[in-house]
């Protein structure tokens, strides 16, 4: 029997960093025959897909990978040990990767949404995060996806403060615009108790986007 | 190796349908760093699971099934023959569950798609339905989740012309009223050669809502 791990944050309204909406279309309550509720979203907040058009101006969108890449076996780089603001190197992430069975997509787990509330915006401000030889490291073993359990990028706190092209997003830089989804914003990866794992990513169907909402999980073996 | 067929329709804007809209947020033609784009949506547009709530004022949401539900084996109830306009009877749906090992999700296949295009008014006036004894059947099976790739409900088509109190949307009424989950306006099913596949429907994680856009796939060996 395989545990399902749900990698997903919810999307909620009301968070301090994204302005999303929601009401009722109509409501049971008030006389109508079924409840139908209206949100609205941009494709980075929550948990989430990059695609190269993110970050490249006519870049791939997320119709031009197939699905499957988003459905396969996971190595879990667990790097948990990072204390705040503590950058993540190419040693920490290739330590962590001798661990695991080599795999096309790679999980960064640092369980940092234990340390700090992800409600909160301690979460991205005192994050640690993946230095230019870390980002290096990763696109050197060739993934095709890479997910993050933390705002992987030291600058992502920086781009509510200063203008965007001041910030350096070096996994952005590295990853995405060499054509590596990459997944932001899980969660629940220190339920994760091994080194590799079955990963699922669905993302919503938003036709020719730079990214999406993403439902992601792991499947465990119990 | 598994073949991925994914069931889910695109999520575009401009269906005769559908409301929702998209915009740029900024782009980098503009002179921005990075493009990201704003969406809005329903809960029940395009390829979407149904929460009791849908239906019951006070019925159980999303976050109150756990995500196991949505992955495992389906039984596909193949009844293709079906012509437009035409019900689909417990005698259908059962002759087509005889076929298949037991499972706890449904998926009824008309590949409805094929004959008629999804993005026209005659996909949903034209659909073959699921008849009251054939709804009491798909209930005394006892499923969890039930999936269609067609508007599967006669009175659907009749949601836009007339007081949504006088429609008698069966499916609802005897599956979502019971807690079990629905998934509409699926497609892609005519992929699925088999009379079971593996299945997993992983939903946008709007929390608490009565329904949401939902990634469908089916694994199939090849």
């Amino acid at each position: 029997m395989k545990k399902v791990i749900d990698l997903t944050l919810p999307i909620i309204v009301g968070h301090w960093r994204y302005s999303n909406q929601r009401r009722p279309v109509h409501t049971i309550a008030e006389g109508a025959a079924s409840n139908v509720t209206y949100f609205d979203l941009q494709t980075h907040m929550f948990t989430h897909i990059d695609a190269p058009k993110h970050v490249v101006a006519d870049g791939k969108t997320l119709d031009d990978f197939p699905l499957d890449r988003l459905i396969g076996k996971a190595a879990v780089l667990d790097v948990s040990y990072v204390k705040p603001n503590q950058g993540i190197h190419e040693k920490d992430l290739s330590a962590a990767y001798q661990k695991c069975e080599k795999a096309d997509i790679i999980l960064v787990k640092t369980s940092w949404g234990l340390q700090r509330d992800w409600t909160t915006k301690e979460f991205w401000d005192d994050a640690p995060y993946i230095t230019e030889d870390g980002a290096a490291f990763l696109l050197s073993i060739s993934p095709k996806v890479v997910g993050y359990d933390f705002p992987q990028d030291y600058d992502i706190r920086r781009l509510r403060t200063v203008d965007e092209h001041e910030c350096d997003l070096i996994t952005h830089r590295y990853l995405l615009k060499n054509e590596i989804l990459m997944v932001e914003y899980m969660t629940n990866m220190w339920e994760i108790t091994g080194d590799n794992v079955e990963f699922i990513g669905l993302p919503l169907k938003l036709d020719h986007t730079d990214g999406a909402q993403i439902r992601c999980v792991a499947l465990e073996e119990r």
